[in-house]
């Protein structure tokens, strides 16, 4: 064995290792939420900012600044019900087109598409689980007419997420609803355009408390299969119970080609929607791993890696909305960055002998690797701010957007966001 | 060893413990929540129902229905920003003094003063926490206004719920917080007269993400003996880490002298806030059979067994509420009364022996005996029905209410409840 | 709506619907596993019983006196390595040959055969998906020959639980070691007879940290599908994270056609491997009704229901081991006559109406319904003892077992069972 | 506010920071557990490794070896019934004090003094909870007994864990066995001479599988006080149900002034025995950090900050032992360094100021730095390797250890160390 004092210090990056990582960061778009602006709470009660956005004219040009500062969040992601009506005066499809136009204005586009299947007082027994064909019918219908919204604004991402579920023993047939949902999905998949993704995600409870249908990565996977061939399971990091090993989850969906996306956020008991990588941020990182040596095995089998879609989604009740916002960006981009750090070779090299510490070391290493002033010098080479988050909070903008929101503020009541 | 199909099967109550059982049942008061009858949610919005209470006088309404049908909630918990500003038309002492008189016109008296220290927005950096002692201030005024309250009613406990804490790490300091706690605790308890109980409760998380101060019992015990004699714990089933033994902990605090009384609910993954025993009530079986082991035990050694106070707190987003309320009372009485059966000079003799399995069996005995037959006669003989829930639900209270009701319902914003 | 004090009381049950379900509970057959008579442990250590089994025919003794106390165990699953070599002195298929006759002997026939491809040296870093393709082999090789030995003591079901997994992040590839389960997998379908059933394990953790290969349903249910159409899930009840809705995924896997059987125990944390519905026995019922519900739906649509094996696999380290034997049986027989006893068309009924109070109270009516007077007749009508758990703990056998035992006993060392 | 862009980025650590960092890190100690140098297991089996050692000798090697390429190992616990009696040959004290020797030749101490009351056959129904009075007296004789051990090997530390609990609802009197540790903890604190500290430990589960009698930090506190005033709270990091949050607990025993120590290790499920900081490296910052906040906290109000132990306490499977030790403590030494760099000013300010973006940052810059490098210089600074684990895997002595301990390796029966 040679002298370890010889080699280079494991701390030092190698420089070719660096500019590989920095072209993989330079890929990586993140997707914003719009609700993430608006004024958000829990059920106990919603604290509000006097900059927090109020119409989907004011959530853009939040994710405007977010994209002004990161240069990492081309699209912002909506939400039919809270976006749309608000947004044009006319049709739905009216409303779609200025939607897109606002954004497009801003220097941005439309993401994923979000259809609001839970909040209208219909949907106090489910929405295509419900027994009542006909509300399964307005849910199916108002998922369809979301199809039709995101073709007029080019987005290719319906994203569901279905709140059905029950509260006790007794309430509900797990397996009448889950035939419902098989047969509403598949209707919704046939009035998808070829270029459009089905997102489906999967959460174990709340705001359904015995069980939701959708309760897990399993379930969710079979039924995108029976809905179609383009559809796929959204993981959001949040919709998990404690102890399950998320980036575990991660590589077998990647396997078995069922991963569409993510929605990232970070908890500490359940669904909490905090900052990303707040909590664990190492865990954090493991995600990204997967996905960057999945990208990477698939390359060498000359095989293609379906698009990832990564997109925020978290509710910060107590921090402003935009500069958390910013502080996520850059969170995500260190993390990934660390991940895109990892020797791979050498990793392959350990797992093969069963060397565990050894192969465990090839992810510490990168970990413990400083990666803000590579990116601060990536971020100064494109006209960005080195620091965004020091930049958010010096450059005035949130406190412009609360002198002129506030006036417009009323009370806090209403609904999630 | 004697033969054993000499003697009576297991399944056969002994006439005398069944009596002795019912004497503790006729003991078992269970207090209603005010709140509980109200329209309540999730942070994804609230289902409406007709039949819900609108005003305080509603909620007593519902309340005496309950007691009515089930002779066992002659006291109604009250929140005071919900109930007393709502109810008197002048100042909060009035408020009180008509709400106690609507109590007693009905038959009802009422229980535990519940101050609200969480949902103002000069909350958002917690209340007695906070940073800034003016809010301190005003939230220790609240509930030194709340004992004031609490005399001009008759109640003699301030039952305490503070959402304090923190969503992120490095937000907040615990330690000062604590000091802060204690200092205002005791404040709060100088002022109680010495007649009133001061019941503490605590939670792990929600509306808090990262930590609430008074996360789990042995925080809410510290700080109730710092606060002062009259200051317990206060219990809520469902203020638990999955995996907790929530009747150890039960065990532990009478023990301790130092457990108030309880919130009932039930729950499946987090403070899901269900109908009590619904989920697992071998659960809240066992937890009655501490409390009655407890009282045999205390009372062999003529001590005295401090009082316990039962008070339900649950939020039945879905379940009609009335309904709901005599569902839950039946369901408490049920399975306290089978912790009432147990035979406890057995469960001694089997545990000194260390004999696991008789003295299981003691406890799957009690619970496997079918109360209904007895609580049905019992209930007969002062004149109530037999089967409440079957006559909440054939009595057309529920419809009258909701004729009455409707009229005045109007969008379902706002607040928890 | 009709008077309900006209009708009879909720707790009185139909003596239709009793017979139906005592007919359903002649069915119930309850699988013994034979590593459950044996002295185990936990990692600190192993508490020794003179009574406890040292020898395969120690084992099969149990058995047959539990079936002789209960009728309902006929069969007993063994464990490979623990009882087939210790078994014969020749060949294995010699083992397997007397293993048969001597269960026989006993009146008791030979069930799921478990190989145990976890305990060898050779498996530190996993069988099936070992980075060593010889200990693969030899994996594989194991399992084949397991197919063989069920033969030849006529077993129909292989029933397979995995160790494989990880301790630390980046220890190992998940989707590489995926990719070698599907492959090894597919072998030993291919050696099964038409007539055998591979049953596939999951389990979250231990004795793997980080992640187990299969680590839920979904897992299990995906290399079941790849493996081949004889391959199912079998549910260990403890092999959940806590919060898991088990009989959710029960029926999930029923109506995907995928559910194999179980393995019953119960548990407060983790796999504690307690006796069946000690801790949770509403649970347990939940389960069965998941089942008897899917057999009624079956039977009305005339689709044949896949048969489900019932099997006990809980480790007793303090509790007399025939003794808490019996007591298992006993208590999944009262458990699931509880759940027969549900009525089954006014739950159709009341779910459909969105009637959740009505819903849950056709659970809680069975439930609460004390069985064990019918039981004990129905057990003395078969010429059972009424009590079989009193007639165990009255007749002696463990007191001879022990006397017979005990100097045949040694240290307390060596592996799980 | 001043332009950002004038000020020193954010990553650029202080000189002076760190070296007040380095200072502090100077005095961390960690100390080394005897049994982590053994083969251990899980109850599915042991898988042995050559190198692992086998008599208290080769634990003690073992333990100089991480101390001669960390130098801050100095100190190593030992486990009574495995090292006192296979050290020396006569009595007890006897042992003890070859023990000291055999220590004090390899440059090493004797730290925390482990008694072993939950691994012989009488410890069955717990140790100083026990129904029956000779196993208790049992108990305290041994824990009496390890007083003395301390007394001449010179350990101030007597560190208690006890396996006591139930695994059935009703096997035991939670009140009753309390009393009993009231009694027992307080006779063994009568016997403690007054430098020694008696550090007691808490665990929800496992060996005790429905409840443990001292199951929080809340029981430890709770009895401790009882005990004594030099009985504190021994913090295991992998003895808490998933989500509680462990540094809110540290924080809360400071303040009580009862905190005692730490076992570190990490877990993803349970009490999985990982390396520590291998699954949540900024939990175990987190940590660190409210140790160093409190003891700057005291330094400012001129108070003292009672010491607290850092204990390694891991149970490495696969990991080869020594290897696995270096690993530890590098990281331990990497994840504190970070928390010692932390600007408890600006933090302190930031939450003053309800900043909670602010604050957190000042985390998450701490937890960024890359400390590598400067421990690297620190370490050759002290004649130490740079990367000592590097030099642990490059040195050879696994494969020598490996080569003179294979010959007396046995079967890998037995206890749990």
């Amino acid at each position: 064995m040679p002298d370890a004092s010889e080699k280079a210090p494991r701390f030092e990056v190698h420089p070719a290792r660096r500019d590989r990582a920095l072209e993989r960061l330079e890929r990586l778009e993140i997707e914003l939420p719009s609700w993430g602006f608006a004024d958000t709470g829990t059920r106990f009660g919603k604290f509000l900012q006097d900059a927090a956005a109020i119409s989907t004219e004011d959530k853009l040009d939040d994710a405007a600044e977010v994209h002004r500062l990161t240069g990492a969040c081309p699209a912002v992601a909506i939400h039919v019900l809270w976006d749309v009506d608000g947004c044009g005066s006319g049709a739905v499809i009216e409303g779609a087109r200025s939607l897109a136009a606002a954004a497009k204005t801003r220097g941005l586009r439309i993401g994923a598409i979000n259809p609001n299947v839970f909040q209208d007082q219909c949907y106090r027994g489910g929405s295509l689980a419900n027994e009542d064909p006909s509300i399964r019918r307005r849910a199916i219908d108002h998922l369809i007419e979301s199809i039709a919204i995101a073709k007029e604004v080019g987005s290719d991402a319906l994203s569901l997420w279905f709140a059905d579920g029950a509260n006790y023993p007794g309430q509900a047939c797990v397996r009448r609803r889950k035939r419902r949902f098989e047969e509403g999905l598949r209707e919704v998949h046939e009035a998808m355009p070829a270029s459009m993704t089905m997102l489906l995600e999967y959460k174990p409870f709340e705001p359904a408390f015995y069980f939701t249908d959708l309760a897990d990565w399993g379930m969710a996977c079979t039924l995108a299969r029976k809905a179609g061939p383009r559809a796929k399971v959204l993981v959001d990091t949040g919709h998990h119970l404690l102890g399950q090993n998320v980036e575990q989850i991660v590589a077998f969906l990647l396997d078995e080609g069922m991963l569409g996306g993510f929605h990232f956020n970070d908890r500490h008991y359940a669904d909490d929607d905090l900052t990303s990588g707040s909590i664990d941020p190492y865990r954090a990182f493991r995600i990204f791993l997967e996905i960057v040596r999945f990208e990477r095995d698939a390359a060498k089998a000359g095989e293609p890696a379906p698009p990832v879609a990564f997109m925020i989604d978290q509710s910060h009740n107590l921090k402003p909305k935009v500069e958390a916002m910013v502080q996520t960006v850059c969170t995500v981009q260190e993390l990934s960055m660390k991940a895109f750090l990892v020797d791979l070779d050498s990793l392959d090299l350990a797992q093969s002998r069963g060397d565990i510490v050894a192969a465990e070391e090839c992810l510490k290493d990168a970990f413990a690797t400083d990666v803000r002033p590579v990116l601060a010098a990536w971020r100064a080479a494109r006209g960005l701010p080195g620091d965004p988050l020091e930049a958010c909070r010096a450059n005035g903008y949130a406190a412009a957007a609360a002198a002129a929101r506030r006036p417009r503020k009323q009370s806090g009541g209403g609904s999630y966001a």
